[in-house]
């Protein structure tokens, strides 16, 4: 594994990295996507996911703001990715705070084969049926340790779980891999969560056959560059900022000695 | 009153505050809650805005991005929030520009139980059915002056009405107090308004009793943040991103010495 | 042609500019109008267009993340803004990339009357029928140079064809203009072509007969805040925050000896 590289190449093929996300962070994630090297596209009508798709490295879909004609979006660009091979990471945010997030995010497993579940403990907790509390679409505390969480989810849901909090902890069911890089004021701005979530997908585009890999690379670089945006940061606006200036001076020739992976 | 006190108390407890708002600003008011220390939500589903406002300390609802599935969705959630004693802001995004807000803003007075709307004077006029010139979303100049208008609207409505411009005046029909904090290039950020809406809803959430003073006190604890952020400002994006910082820096122990409020 | 006089005329006016943009930009291209100088307005419910963009001294629609409700209101708010005379800028952004996208794009400019159509090269030689390469909403490369792309959009489509890259070309079918303002950092940023789509509707809210030479200084000072913002950026968050703030300073005494148009 070798964030360093996969950084690398990502930024010589620039994939293209499709996004159906909720309307808070889609400027963010966007533009994290592009400070990163990849190329975000936004699109959620039914009548065109199915051709954005195909052109996509990767599919990334957030239920942060979803609304029935969004599912089926959803639903149709996920299957479409299935079909051509294009590796679907999911962030259920606020499952567990609804029923409808929690449906949706069931069904979503359901019925499409997704590659990584990226979310928090208590989101992650909820989809696998242990008890979390979950406020909003914050998660405050979970039942069990978030490497059990992570590595319960991978074998029951048979994908890679990504469970990020103070530390992030990947799974895919057998092998389960800490990485503790990134800064607490990554918890003070809105939408680092899914920006994560875009960054996973902006790997995997170029890892299709290592999901645990990239979903960990991912965490590695998105991390380092929460530890450089606090650089100089005054508080969370000082720091969103910095955070893209970050993401593109991320340099591959450091990013390995730079990784805290357990 | 103790903008100082509500603040401490609002950051201990970190209430859920459900936001019901537009396109334009989501990002920039649920960051605007979070740097305060409260915790936003963002969910305007019709199948889950009844669960997602029980949890909530506080519901603010905002049309100015309006269209009638989140007309149905605002108008169910304020219903339950009524139903749950979950105090409800309502900030009428270019009321008087459009019959269609105009209309919007006075059903959703007519069927929720609003605790303070916060506008700006054109818009709270046109409520009152006082003549108010509207541009798109911004009031220019408005009939009476912005104390009267307050004071007729709590009347009126039977409500507290908080309309901000370069001094605030919030009225519940009886008293008039005037804020006199904020900087002017808060006008030159899209969105402050609607940040002063969220800020409301978060304040609120702390003293459900006193709507008069949880919306003086947002406006003290908004009209400062914005004060320290013009501190270095080079204009209105680096002002914009300061107010963050200024947010999360803001200090319980002198804001009540640093309230202007009359 | 003045875009130092055009600019001091805009701020003095601040005419409203109605958009109806897309989900990713629209507190980016709110605050890029408003720091401009110009008044920002979206409204996208059919329920409202009609009335609002009769208020309005330019449209701006923006296909970004289209869906049916949103044609639909594009077309009704571009035919009622052909009717009361308040010229239409399109940016069709993705054109090429989705059928949905390119035919949308036709159907607006078959059914509205447009003044100025605002894309990147791949985008607006989808649209006359010309081989471009488009990934997701980046034009990678294009049959055909640039300058020859926006005299042949202009010529075909009867409209001022605006095509920004590294050197932004603009034609009226007759004659080209070269605008070489700019700097490479504004590619690294998500919207910056939104945002230029919106400056050109508030500078064509001045200059309603004059199409080009609106659509020519609009580049030319959203080249010039450009170049203003790299100064000091250390990546493209600082970037797309001074990006605000130079266009705020713009100063319209030194706007026209700065223009670099060919």
């Amino acid at each position: 594994m070798s964030p360093g590289d996969s950084l690398r190449r990502l930024r010589e093929r620039k994939p293209l990295v499709h996004q159906i996300t909720n309307y808070v962070v889609m400027n963010e994630t966007a533009n994290a996507t592009l400070a990163l090297g990849a190329l975000p596209v936004m699109a959620h009508a039914r009548e065109e996911v199915e051709d954005m798709v195909a052109l996509a490295g990767a599919l990334v879909l957030n239920i942060g703001t979803l609304s029935p004609h969004w599912v089926d979006a959803m639903l149709a660009a996920g299957k479409a990715a299935n079909a051509a091979g294009v590796p679907v990471v999911l962030d259920p945010v606020g499952a567990g705070a609804t029923r409808y997030r929690t449906e949706t995010a069931r069904r979503i497993l359901s019925e499409v084969d997704v590659a990584v579940l990226r979310g928090n403990r208590g989101e992650v907790a909820t989809l696998v049926g242990v008890d979390a509390e979950v406020r909003g679409v914050e998660s405050i505390g979970a039942a069990g340790d978030a490497a059990e969480v992570a590595r319960f989810a991978g074998t029951t849901l048979g994908l890679v779980a990504s469970v990020t909090g103070p530390v992030d902890h990947v799974s895919d069911g057998d092998r389960v891999l800490a990485v503790a890089n990134g800064h607490e004021l990554m918890a003070a701005v809105t939408g680092t969560g899914c920006m994560s979530s875009a960054i996973t997908g902006s790997f995997l585009a170029e890892k299709q056959a290592e999901p645990l890999e990239a979903a960990v690379e991912a965490l590695v670089a998105f991390g380092v560059a929460g530890e450089d945006a606090a650089d100089g940061a005054k508080g969370p606006g000082t720091f969103h900022v910095n955070l893209y200036d970050a993401l593109a001076a991320l340099d591959p020739a450091t990013l390995d000695t730079r990784a805290r992976i357990t």
